[in-house]
């Protein structure tokens, strides 16, 4: 009674949806076992893995009675049962905080993400995967992500974080398609080229929470 | 003192996310001003416009001292807001239901909006504004579709509603797309041939909230 089991993450942290819900429970000192879904061989399509994720996609969680899937879905709720634990601003402490939160999430959701997104496909997966890259799409999205990040770098120059003075999911939501955009592709520059965007990346990207996720991400599969 | 003015809806009810919107208000009984913004005239790039929604989009939501934008966390605030008018069951009442909420809240922005969008523009929208049509795009979005209502189809035979046994935010969220979708285009068998998804539509897209968002929707505008 009173210690209760870990709550178990289904796939790998180099998935960005995967690392988007470890970077949550880290913040929320909430206690996690991570299991390995094997992508190259195809089990996030097995008929026992779409028991607990009915798209094939990972994440996968489960915690006590509950299976969730999406990512941002499930920090919601691990941020919300876990309100009082670990960083307890993440999710707000109020309407309003929770409202301004919620509105910078579904901004990364409907906005930030799609460009960002297909980015990390054509410049960073595309060439391991041996994919010939689309330069129309690559220019496309560069210009989507350009004007998105125009609008984030005025209100970053009007509040340190997105949804205000504290760091909470709507950064936190952020974290995982600039980790391979800004180390390693031509895509560092639209982020580092606006003042107050690349104070704020650099600021998100150092925390501890995230660099741990990081060191997960570069370590070799067990 | 003890009556508020009614909160402010900016954008037409033909947009889809304004019409996400408004149906959420009428759902919670929540009294609401609509001001039109002249898309056609660019007033949603109008520098004044920007000031409410910086990424030039509609809606933007006023409500006493709080503005916001994106569609789905303005349901949410009004939602939470409103706990306790009109449909109370609308975003759950305890931690369980509001996780089941969020993930098919989540399912609908991250599978079933992208190639419904795409749909509607394709199929609605391109041939009123003379644009050519792209048949490559309408034929793999249909097929994504296709595999997303696959999915529901088989959740909508264990479940009444996609979040549980009541109409919820998910539900509400998933309204917009189909309603122009099902009602003009080929798409329609795509929702119709399935058997639990058509019962679905046909019990959601029937409730007196939503007819009065299409009664919207088919006035002249002001």
């Amino acid at each position: 009674m009173g210690t209760s089991a870990p709550v178990k993450v289904y796939g790998p942290p180099m998935s960005t949806a995967v690392s988007r819900v470890l970077g949550c429970l880290l913040e929320k000192d909430v206690p996690f076992q991570l299991i390995n879904v094997n992508m190259s061989k195809g089990e996030h399509k097995s008929p026992e893995f779409l028991k607990l994720q009915p798209f094939g996609q990972v994440p996968a969680f489960q915690d006590e009675a509950i299976t969730l899937f999406e990512s941002r879905a499930i920090c919601r709720y691990i941020a919300e049962k876990h309100a009082n634990k670990g960083n307890t601003k993440l999710y707000g402490t109020n309407l309003l905080e929770k409202a301004s939160i919620e509105q910078w999430l579904e901004a990364e959701s409907q906005s930030f993400n799609p460009p960002s997104s297909a980015l990390l496909f054509q410049l960073a997966l595309a060439p391991r995967m041996k994919i010939p890259q689309d330069e129309g799409l690559i220019k496309q999205n560069k210009e989507k992500l350009a004007k998105v990040l125009d609008v984030y770098d005025k209100r970053l120059g009007d509040s340190r974080y997105l949804a205000g003075d504290e760091f909470t999911l709507a950064d936190l939501s952020h974290l995982p398609n600039p980790q391979y955009l800004v180390s390693g592709t031509e895509v560092k520059e639209l982020f580092m080229s606006r003042e107050n965007v690349g104070r704020w990346w650099e600021e998100i990207s150092s925390r501890e929470s995230w660099k741990k996720v990081v060191e997960m991400q570069n370590s070799p599969p067990s």
